[in-house]
C-alpha cells in the first residue's frame, strides 16, 4: 500500500500519514502548491525545494493545451520538462472544463470543449485523460469527473454523480489495462454537490469500484464554507482509514486547519500565489493588505511569527514600496512568503498531531487568525 | 585613496583595480545591476548575492519621489531599507529629469520638474541632490549634471558643459562642507555631447575642480555606437590613471568588452533586466529571442557556456513555454540569467587582464558574439 496511516489524533479526526511515490515519500497532512502552467506562479523549483515543498500539483487541461503533449513526450514527462524531481499530482481537467472553457458539452462518452486560449475544439474521454496523465508521468492522477456547479439542482447533481461513477469505472479499467510501471496513484473523486444522499451514494459507488485513494471534489465552487464542511461530514466517515483523502481546491489557512481536524490529508489551492500577486499576505493574524498606508514605515517582517527567507530579510515598508511601484519583485516576495506560510503550517500541523497537541494548536491558531 | 590600480593590460588600455568602500571592496572592471526603484527588477537581494554581484546602482530621482526621503531616513538609509549590505552607487537624477519628466526647466540654480508619477512639482539644486544622496547613504554619489540629448547643437552642448561645471563646483563645495563620515565617493561627470573640444573642455574643468572619480555622461542617449567610442577616445586620455572611470548607462555585452579595452572601469545598464522582461536572453552568441518556435523542444540551456543556476537547471523549451504562457517566472529566470551573464563576463574580463590574455579573450568573445 502506498499510504501508511502513522497516527490518529486523540481528540479530533486528524491523521498523520506517509505516502510513498516513485519520486519520494510525502508526510501527510500536506499542501500542494499549484503549478497550473507547469510553474508555481512566480516561484522557481529551487525556491520550492528551499521552502520544503514536498510535491506540487499541475493541471492536465492547461499542459495538454500548452505546451501540448508532443513537447511533454519529447521530454519524457512533466518532471523532466519542469526540472522538478519531487512528486506531482495532476488533476483531470474536469474542473477547468467546467470553469474556464467558453463552450463545453458533456456526454457519457466524454467532454467536448473549446480551448480558452485559442478557441480550438477538443474531445477528451476518461480514457484519453488517463493516457495523458500517464504521458505526464504524474505520481498521483485524478480521473475525469463531472464537477457540478453551485447552486445546482438535485437532478443535475444526480446526473453528475451517475456520470462520474460511469467515468470512474472506465478510468480504472483503462488505467489497469496496462502495467502501472511508474507506480502512479489513481484517485476516485466523490461528487454529489450539496446533497447528503448524493454525496454518500457517490462515495459508496466509488468504494465499490475500489480506488487506492479518494478525493472530495465539487467543493470550493462558490458554496458557503459551512456547506463545504457539511460535505466533509457526510463523506469522510465512509472513506477507508488506510487510504489518503484529498479535499480538492481548499482553502484558506483556517479552513485547512479545520479540515485536518475533520480527517482530511491533502490540500491544494492557488490562494497563496493569487493573493501574493494581488499584494495580500497571509499571516498568523489573517490577511494583510500590504499596500495599506499604515505599513509605509513598518520595519517589521510581514509575519513576525514566520521564519521564511522573505520575513527574515525584508520589511513590510520595503515590500509595500515594491508593490506600490508595480515591481515584480514585490509579488514574487509575497507569493514566496504565502506558499511558505502554507508549507510551514502543514509542518506545524504534523508536529502537533505527533505530539498529541493538535487541538490546542488548532484553537490557538484559529484564535490568532480571526483576531483583528 | 579609495581606488588602487592593480594592473594595466599589456596590449590594450584595460585596467584591473580595487575600489574600497565602507560596504566592502569591489574589483574592477565591474558591472552594476540597475535597481531603479530600490530593486533590480525581478531579482531579490539574495539572488544578487548568490550570482556574485559586487554592488548595485539605484536612482536618486526615483527613490526621492517614491518612497520619499522620509521613509528612507526612517530606515537610516537605502542599504537598510533595501536590506542590501554591499555597496550602492546612486546617480543624481540628471538623466531621469532629462528623459522621464513631462516638464522641466533648468536654470543655473537647479532643475524644476514635474514628477512622472503624479505630476507634482519639484525643485532640486546641486546642493539638494548631495543632501539627498547623503541621506541615501550611497557609497558612490553622482552630482547633478545637465545631460544633453542627441542630436544636440553646439550652443546647447556648450551651455550644458558650462552649467555642469558650475554645478560640479558647487556640489564639491557643498559635499565637503561637512565631514564625509560615510566615506562616500564623489564623481565628476564629463558632458559635451558629441563635440571633441567640448568633451575635452568639460574633462579639463572637472579635473581642475578635482574629483576622486570620473564618469563619462551624456552617452547612450541615442547616438551611434561609433560616436560613443569616439567620446571615450577624446576623454579617456585626459583622465588620471589612479582614479576610477565610469561610462554611464553602457551597454550591450560587446560594447562593454570593447570599452574595457579603451580603459573604462565601471558600467551600468538596465539591458539585462529589460531584455529579460521582454523574453530576450543575452548569450555568448548574441541575443536569443526565446519565444522563437525553433526552441519549443530544445532541451539545451539558454546559453551552453553559462553556468548560472538557471542555465544549470532549465531548458530553452521550458523557459519558452513560461514566456508563451505569460508566466512571471519566465521573465524572472531570463532576467536572472542576463544579469548573471554580465557579472560572469566582468569576472572573465578581470581574470584575463590578470593573466595578460585580455586581447585574445576580447577577440574570441566578439567573434562568438557577432557570429550568427
Amino acid at each position: 500500500m502506498p499510504f501508511k496511516l502513522l497516527q490518529s489524533d486523540v481528540n479530533t479526526k486528524a491523521r498523520l500519514g506517509l505516502l510513498t511515490t516513485s519520486h519520494g515519500d510525502i508526510e501527510s497532512p500536506f499542501f500542494m502548491p499549484v503549478g497550473t502552467n507547469a510553474t508555481v506562479k512566480g516561484i522557481s523549483a529551487e525556491r520550492l525545494e528551499e521552502m520544503g515543498a514536498q510535491l506540487m500539483l499541475s493541471n492536465t487541461y492547461h499542459i495538454y493545451l500548452r505546451p501540448g503533449m508532443d513537447v511533454i513526450n519529447h521530454f519524457g514527462g512533466l518532471h523532466s520538462f519542469m526540472s522538478w524531481d519531487k512528486p506531482i499530482l495532476t488533476d483531470s481537467g474536469g474542473y477547468q472544463v467546467f470553469s474556464l472553457t467558453r463552450f463545453r458539452k458533456l456526454t457519457d462518452k466524454g467532454v467536448r470543449f473549446q480551448s480558452h486560449l485559442d478557441g480550438s475544439k477538443h474531445m477528451l474521454t476518461p480514457e484519453d485523460v488517463v493516457d495523458i496523465e500517464r504521458g505526464l508521468g504524474s505520481d498521483m492522477i485524478m480521473p475525469l469527473d463531472e464537477c457540478a456547479p453551485y447552486p445546482c439542482d438535485y437532478e443535475h447533481a444526480e446526473e453528475s454523480v451517475r456520470r462520474t461513477t460511469l467515468w470512474a469505472k472506465r478510468t480504472k479499467e483503462h488505467f489497469y489495462s496496462k502495467p502501472n510501471d511508474k507506480g502512479q496513484l489513481l484517485f476516485g473523486i466523490v461528487q454529489g454537490a450539496v446533497y447528503d444522499d448524493l454525496r454518500k451514494r457517490s462515495a459508496e459507488e466509488l468504494l465499490t469500484i475500489d480506488f487506492p485513494a479518494y478525493a472530495i471534489g465539487g467543493v470550493s465552487v462558490g458554496e458557503p464554507v459551512d456547506l463545504m464542511f457539511k460535505t466533509i461530514d457526510w463523506v469522510e466517515p465512509l472513506l477507508p482509514e488506510d487510504k489518503p483523502r484529498y479535499l480538492m481546491g481548499i482553502g484558506l489557512p483556517d479552513q485547512i486547519v479545520r479540515a485536518v481536524g475533520e480527517g482530511i490529508d491533502m490540500f491544494d489551492t492557488c490562494i497563496p500565489t493569487r493573493f501574493g500577486r494581488h499584494g495580500t499576505a497571509l499571516t498568523h493574524h489573517g490577511r494583510m493588505i500590504v499596500l495599506n498606508a499604515e505599513y509605509s514605515r513598518d520595519e517589521r517582517p510581514v509575519d513576525e511569527k514566520c521564519g521564511c527567507s522573505v520575513c527574515k530579510r525584508y520589511s513590510r515598508a520595503y515590500i509595500r514600496h515594491l508593490i506600490k511601484s508595480s515591481e515584480m519583485l514585490g509579488l514574487e516576495l509575497l507569493s514566496y512568503h504565502n506558499v511558505c506560510f502554507y508549507i510551514h503550517l502543514m509542518k506545524e500541523i504534523r508536529e502537533t498531531i505527533k505530539e498529541n497537541s493538535f487541538t490546542a494548536f488548532k484553537e490557538e491558531f484559529l484564535a490568532n487568525y480571526y483576531q483583528k
